[in-house]
């Protein structure tokens, strides 16, 4: 039997996968993040996102779609809910209609929790929102390392004029010192680019750059010991974007591109985070409306919960 | 300002629309019906249902699809949320592989809310809830009237044999004694039958039967005013099928029949019901996976919010 | 009980409503018409379809959405399973890749029901087939009355230059004295038109032409039972062309025009035929791909119900 | 034939109806409005919505629907291609990470099409673009007159404490003046408010407010001729939000309310408006990813060609 | 020319493909399993699901998209309809509303097909059907070998309290004496658990257990032939969830889990069964209101062919 | 920046990616290919297919996903538009209802396009037109080398009796010399046939087959840069069917077969084309209305872009 100290998600034998609370796995809905060791929060926002809307209804639907899983991580034991507080502390209340408005309000929505000794695991939302989350992550812990998985660098100066975009995140958080960047890793970069060199800045500023065409074939458990063991006992955190799967896996995004990441990979890639200091998690660039399959939402549930099962603290069951 | 002794729906310039809880209305969640003058609670089942399944996603869409709706009704300045302490007490827990088990875990389920003096307002869910529904409503209150707005009679003695399904409910708590027979009326009836003869079970028992082709081209609020007249201060029950409505207006249901009734001869209908003194009332048969547009469950949420206006003790606001 | 000597629909207690064969109805499937008073014929093809592809599914989607039909007509209290021997007689097989060709397969395949003494219900396929259908009828009975529901009034001279295509059907069957000018009625014409005389054919014809705006706030009861009087003794094709509803009642279908008829207008203009002495019927213009909601090859499914039950001989109930 | 010194949609007899450009009508693409007595616009923008996104895929589809129309009005006799010089002028580039700033692009964009004396007929987008256009309008004709339906007032003062929003347009339009308070109609308004007041603000400020309820069951010709009494010979703009009609009509858009206008009253609302000295006219909240059926933009491409037939200059055939 | 004393599918130069007969692959519809060698059956039921429902319709809509398999099997020149008796024999009437009933109609449907010594390919349906089936083959044949393709052991105690659902028929089959414990092979299990030790019970018992992350970025040629050297002349059952596939293949299912087999492994499986004493095989859990796509169904239908391909007695053309 | 001399996409900086004109890449539309090295034209037809239909929308909706590619290739470095001047001519007008007549008009607009030494890049449309784009190739060209990547051969004689249909273009193609025998490669051929030698027609004509089986489980680099070897410096021309993809990646397509390509492989295969003198391309059997999750559009888009940049003449960047 699980440990009663920490909060469990309901259970299919208490109620029904289709019934009960619409949080994350079912878990209790917490007002803050005091007393939890980790916590799921939405930033439902879309108003970044330069070519489809629609991630603003990310966080709910990959809520109702989280259902199905269970508290045990079958592959590798790892038994999250009896080693960490965990809930669910709901959505972060932005600005839909003043984006430099809604940086702020998640940098301090994300500074709240941290102030918890929490750790965010984000499900956006378009990727605007990783710049105010690094910001408030800097604050804590100063630069942090990175892995970030994309289809896209992220690292434009700027969106029809703007500063503040989903396709400038990585620019500003380096430009406001929230990084380390000979500890950014970007994989899966792929498509097309406004120049030959769009990939360039990232390289140019240290950033360690794998395409997606250099992960096709194989296995990325190679990839990411490498990573790791570069990282070391630093603090990291990890942004995944859906788009860097390949559209056959996550259709219901809001920029995808061909020749993407396999599901297997992005498994192979956060279970390959096991050991790593993490200080946050995001799981952004979902978009239910063009998600006519549900798959897309599902993945995002899962990864979320592989993310919560390399959490710093997370105990494994002998095999 | 509204009165803060009750609880109020989360508003758009609190949390945006697309964000916030996954309650009714986004109202708090209760964890009991103790306190409360009214409760929507969600009985998420389709084992009932003998032809399309997925109302088993009822409850949670038409929560997803409420969170629109503001706490003032514009047309009839009913303010139920100065007037009732609300909450959405969550899902009954069915045994979803055992239909019988099922009917016992919703009886006992809507006792502890009437046990309360909380009115219920159930979200479906196929139709069988409601003969578990009315035996907890008949041993809280005596036989009841009832409204019945459906496309089917429901008074099947059985089907394929068994007692219990969602073609049954009514003639089950006729039997059961839950209903005064000369105030139960049956409302937008039609379609195909077994016999020419199937809706003369109900009007043997005294039951009457408004068939759909009499409510074709024109207001139903004289009707309303008639049954209202009938019924005077008995309490009654209000069962609402959404496929009651023609399926322009609500294509996602298990068994939709063309020429039904028009969502604002809904509105009409229980609009008409102000006065009446209403002891519960459901909306059944919701299927989300049949509602590609999502009417359905909007429809659904806002037919609960006007029968939430009509419940004794609701304040109407000057004019 | 019914009479046992009729085929009957696959019912419900014997045969859950998702499964059985795929059937209009789960009736029989019949090799031939030889012995039948009426049957369901399936024309499967779309390459007469100007705008949206799709209809070539339709016979398939209809009868799958056919399921929940029932034998009795509870309005009318017809009861066609005891008055006539029904069955469905499968598709015809048209040449996707050539129209004229086509037009031949259908008018010998129809003409094969006819040498049977058998009604023809056809489930379409685009509005071409009518044509062909009716050389058929006109080999058979001479000319025949019309009666044609429909957005478009289908009397173009040619499409791209083609004689043959969806919306040519009626100048052709006029052109081969299948009709009796004086006799045809096409209800709910509406739309826009190359010229503003489109129309005038019809008229110059001898046609009547009831356009939608006509319709409009109003039963058609009235306008079928002057047409019926019209017709009288004379026999009489209905043909229904499902774009003729307004698309909230039928989004599934090739060229949908908005301010249509009603489904409930539809029932009427339907019902109000009985005792005409109706040769044959069809029902076209589904389109699945497009009927995301299911609600139009519902619907199709449905008014082909209504149409048997009122072809000649069906007996009803007495009240 | 059509007048040659016109630009004329492309006709189905001269490229099937499914290629051809992605234009308005299949109309030409024009640089600017120089030379054209009428336009249509699109504004592709859903940054102001405050519930659903994806109104910013509104003109796109709105054109892609807008293939099957064909030059003549077929009710009204209407020849608006041999009457005025109309082409799509494109869209105006908003900035869709900045609603301030699309605000003024939308108001220059508009000026510069009036600057050319051409009607412009906008393809939304959410309804905040009606604010700027009402600037430029002001700016070209002084204050107007003002027919807008809707099932929202949109007069709020802010929302999420924003000034410029979807809710917001007619209040921020009155305030600068560029409204004729006593010459505005507001038309369809109806479901929840956040208080029973809500719309006390538009009749404080003289505006005409028709609520739904006052529409149903009848046909609106006699409300839009006392409207067109009452207006006369004053400058007028039409805003027509899809959401006025019912979601049966419209489900594709951002925030459905339930009890709405048919189709038929839309456009008899439409038709009414002939003779009016109409400035401009927009068809907004158009939102294509919850458009399943493809209906929404279908009606949406109708009623902006119903609103050229009734534009100033425009001839009918005799009949 | 094929062999005209064997049932033939319904070629696409005799019918299009978008008509014909409702039947798996439009084979002949056989009344009973008599005189056949093999049957395609379905088992139209989901009342046993305990996430998504909808499998009700899987039968249906598999054979829907059946229609474009041809005879041949190009790849491994197999010739079943030159081999084979095979005939559709329709669906087993399974009681919606009572599961355990339910279980017994199953398991005499199957004893009825086996009496005539004929194989049954069983089109599900939810996976609870599998532990009837393989109870009537242990009345017929004794304990049978089994080969389990699945991401879940589906070998729980209860669920819900209930001894019957989709996810406890190997326990119950196991309990029931039907299988062969040490030749049953559980292939592509995955996912969360209850426990860590989920998945012990089957080890326990002496089944193999794959897991799906032994699988991943290879061919399981090898797997299967190693398979198939253990169970070798021993009578063998192929039970196939499509929930085995990852989600990208066959989105459209109850319980879909990240991280599974490719379709180019299932193919792999399932051709390399090859020379195995197959005695049934069952294809399940395909939802259709969860495939929108249609790629589920489709997946389905060929897998089902390809089983078909390797039944005992068919033969293969010499390359 | 980029050289101003050639066309250049519309960026997402100048118009937001949802806006803009139809045109593929949003490039600007040509009244034909004077001037242009290379064009995109659409060729929107279904009447060719056998089993769904619905191609007829595929140039509309693979250039409505288009809107996202940038000019740069990031992998290859590929830059057409510094390269070659490109435009969209639009589409040619096929005649819908009359199959030969449609491959007549697709050879003249072909031919009009290669007099202008322009390169096509068509975006079907299903496979029939490949048959008349290869005569007006041979008609400038002589006979050509051939890629053929599809799951079929399309190398039948006739269907349903008729010489012109979307499995026929390869046997027409060949009988009419339009092709080097020796040099034609088809790849990705898999499924069921009419017989077991279907494929061996294309053996025995001397044509290469590459069965999708042959494919698995491996990088089609070496494939294809032996195929480019064996080409050498003769005119080639590249077709290709999306359903040689898997249907994980391209559901939305007429004829799916499983187990097809993953999209790596096809990047592969056309990157692969590089320095081959390609004559022309064709990306056919985008079938929109079955593609509910846009990927199979966006993939063809990127296909297709794929194509231009290897074509003769452009110039890749520095690495």
């Amino acid at each position: 039997m699980h440990n009663r100290q920490f909060n469990q998600p309901m259970g299919g034998n208490e109620m029904p996968r289709f019934g009960g609370p619409g949080t994350m796995m079912r878990l209790p809905q917490a007002a803050s993040a005091e007393g939890l060791d980790a916590c799921f929060v939405g930033i439902p926002m879309d108003i970044g996102a330069s070519n489809r809307s629609g991630t603003r209804y990310g966080p709910r639907q990959v809520r109702a779609e989280s259902v199905m899983i269970r508290p045990y991580n079958m592959a590798t034991r790892a038994a999250p809910f009896e080693s960490l507080q965990v809930a669910d502390v709901g959505d972060i209340a932005i600005n839909t209609f003043n984006l430099p408005a809604t940086v702020g309000l998640i940098r301090d929505g994300i500074a709240r929790i941290l102030e918890q000794d929490c750790i965010p695991l984000t499900i956006g939302g378009d990727h605007t929102l990783t710049y105010p989350v690094l910001q408030a992550m800097a604050e804590k812990h100063g630069p942090v390392a990175l892995i970030h998985v994309d289809a896209h660098a992220d690292i434009n100066d700027t969106m029809f004029g703007e500063k503040i975009a989903h396709g400038t995140p990585f620019r500003r958080a380096y430009e406001a010192g929230c990084l380390k960047p000979d500890l950014v890793f970007q994989i899966g970069l792929r498509g097309t680019g406004y120049t030959a060199e769009d990939f360039d800045w990232s390289r140019d500023k240290g950033f360690t750059v794998v395409p997606a065409e250099e992960c096709w074939h194989k296995s990325l458990a190679p990839l990411v010991a490498d990573i790791k063991a570069r990282i070391g006992d630093h603090k990291v955190y990890l942004s995944f974007d859906i788009d860097s799967l390949d559209p056959a896996y996550a259709p219901g995004t809001g920029t995808p591109e061909i020749g993407g990441l396999t599901i297997v990979q992005a498994i192979e890639l956060i279970r390959g985070c096991r050991g790593l200091n993490l200080v946050g998690c995001d799981l952004v660039e979902v978009s239910p409306p063009f998600d006519t399959t549900g798959t897309t939402a599902i993945t995002a549930a899962n990864l979320l919960y592989e993310m919560l099962c390399v959490l710093p603290g997370v105990k494994y069951k002998d095999a």
